[in-house]
């Protein structure tokens, strides 16, 4: 089993593409259509590519809802969101670096309408089909699944769906995809209710049946 | 097995995050090239998420489809209706929502040419589509292939494909996404002729071959 | 097994569906730039949907590809062909009729640049493939490469990649998607001339490994 | 076992077929928003048709690392460098001749900003994905993340993701999509840096889990 270092090696370098995507695709078409499928895509590719040495979350509100579920140890928990952090920060600069620009700032803008329950929506459909593809032993079709929800509410939310408290908080020194600080500190509460919505929602909405749960035994 | 009011709660939500997507993708970019495309995704997640609790109907002609196939009973059927209009009528409102506007109006809006062909074509292909699939035991790759036929319909006909009386009754009470309610009604009929058409393409067109049927019993 | 009727009936659907998505797509938006992605994918559901009936070819070059490789016979292969032509011509004017346009057309327009060779190698990089996962039982997703390789070749070509008489025969009657009948008959030229390039292809560059062949006697 | 010279016509024709769609669909429309969609699935429709004659190579950084790897001897590995290279040229040649262009020109065009960083991550995520798959027995997915990878970073970095020496040399001679022959030398000298940090990655942050390996033996 990979140790834990390298674990949060995976999830620290996951999500610094990711964010160097979202902030790289910036500056090449600031209204590229296909900015939210790049994206999507991107996330998509590198929880395949960290799912069988970290279990590709890449995502603190995923870490914080497999913690929860007691699938995760919460002090591994803790070394994750460190290194997804991070990984955040880094993206943050690695995205403007592959256009030449090797600043980091610090935001305040503020962006979206409605964006508090965007988030919570957001974050709860995304944990919500995490957790319920794992607890069917779906697991191999997360990625795709991953990259299809950040799509799709990447483009029909008021907040362009961060869903992701390592997202947001890289996106607070970027230059070409900036959340203001503060919003970003709601974003992330947002984020942290929409984890609980998912555990609720998948604990009596679409809970394993009982017969397959006893097969499993 | 889940009880009916969990199914009921699925399509519920199933149906409330679509509707919701099609109106808040309005909001986003009224004239965004991937709106079709974000809403067959969501669509397709969707189905994913509730198949197995309530086989991820997430519209009326699908599950008067199943219950013509006495696959699901017509009481339950009744239930699934309530259930999936309710969602319609909730994703208009959230919609607006995920962008502050937290109205709902009665639309009286006209759209499309040719549209009840078009709604006839659009229901009856995607009920022959899952009709077909699960006759054949390929119910995994229905959430995709649904999500590819609204893509494609929902940009190829008069009407944009609405093919869903719950997503019809929605959006007549939505602000970014409207459906006039008299045409809706027209619509409403010509998307249950469509059902009677994937019926008849299923029972002469593309029947399971008897062989096959054979070695299932 | 499913009668010849029946299968020609199935390709009759499958083609005019796809036809007049081709058709129909350009009303919504002449120069929407998922127009090819539209049409990719709903002839990709078509093949789906006709395979386990007529085999899916939905197009009388692979038609003449397999009963070239005698996978059918060739009175068979007339009937295909007849269906095909049918379906397209049906499909110029359903595509019309769901944007309330009821009118068909003789058409002498000159499209593309460069169209003849983009058409050898659309219809061989097509029947190549097909015939390359066909020998490999791979036929599950001929679906899926048939709508991703129609998205590809219909944006690199200069003709568009018809790759396909029968749509060709269709769209020479069509309002929105005109070909001239003239140069329409050297598209056809070209893509029986793109199934002897790939016949050649499948026989000398990707032939079935020897070892595998014997295995499967 | 394909001989030498078919796996070495495999590797021509499939680079010829992918840098064919580069030069050609900027012809069609120079600001396509889905051109690079349309070679991410050109790449990997080509790598899918090769895969089980030559490896599916079609791009010299991904033999290095197998060479590198000791998957493919060294000679082999120049034979597919050079099959791969001339098929770059020859494909720079039918992407303008598919739209009625039959000129190659020698390039001094510079291109992109932050370009060196940017193919050494394009390269390193490509062949990290390709080599992490190939490791764990899913190569049939390869294809797909293959175009998922190309469609992503060519969107994100600011040199449009060539990652590969053949195209970046077929490039350096066409018309239409041109990179200049001295800064091609440096994108080649990041792809075969990104082709080190690959390699790197795989040995220390995603190694196979050594139960699994012994359970292979």
């Amino acid at each position: 089993m990979p140790s834990l270092l390298r674990k949060a090696v995976a999830e620290f370098i996951g999500v610094a593409v990711f964010v160097g995507a979202i902030v790289g695709v910036n500056y090449n078409a600031p209204v590229n259509p296909l900015a939210v499928p790049v994206l999507a895509g991107t996330l998509g590719l590198m929880v395949l590519l960290t799912s069988d040495t970290s279990g590709g979350h890449l995502n603190p509100a995923v870490t914080l809802f497999f913690a929860v579920k007691r699938q995760i140890s919460w002090s591994n928990a803790l070394a994750y969101f460190a290194a997804q952090i991070a990984g955040g920060v880094l993206g943050a600069f690695l995205g403007g670096a592959m256009h030449g620009n090797y600043n980091l700032q610090v935001n305040t803008a503020i962006i979206g309408k409605g964006e508090l329950l965007s988030e919570v929506i957001a974050t709860a459909g995304l944990v919500w089909l995490i957790g319920y593809l794992a607890s069917r032993d779906r697991g191999n079709i997360i990625p795709f699944v991953v990259a299809a929800w950040i799509f799709a509410a990447g483009s029909f939310t008021g907040s362009g769906a961060a869903a992701n408290p390592a997202v947001t908080i890289g996106r607070m020194f970027s230059f070409a995809a900036p959340i203001g600080v503060e919003q970003g500190m709601y974003f992330i509460l947002a984020q942290v209710l929409g984890v609980l919505v998912a555990v609720v929602a998948l604990m009596f909405v679409t809970p394993v049946a009982k017969a397959k749960k006893k097969a499993k035994k």
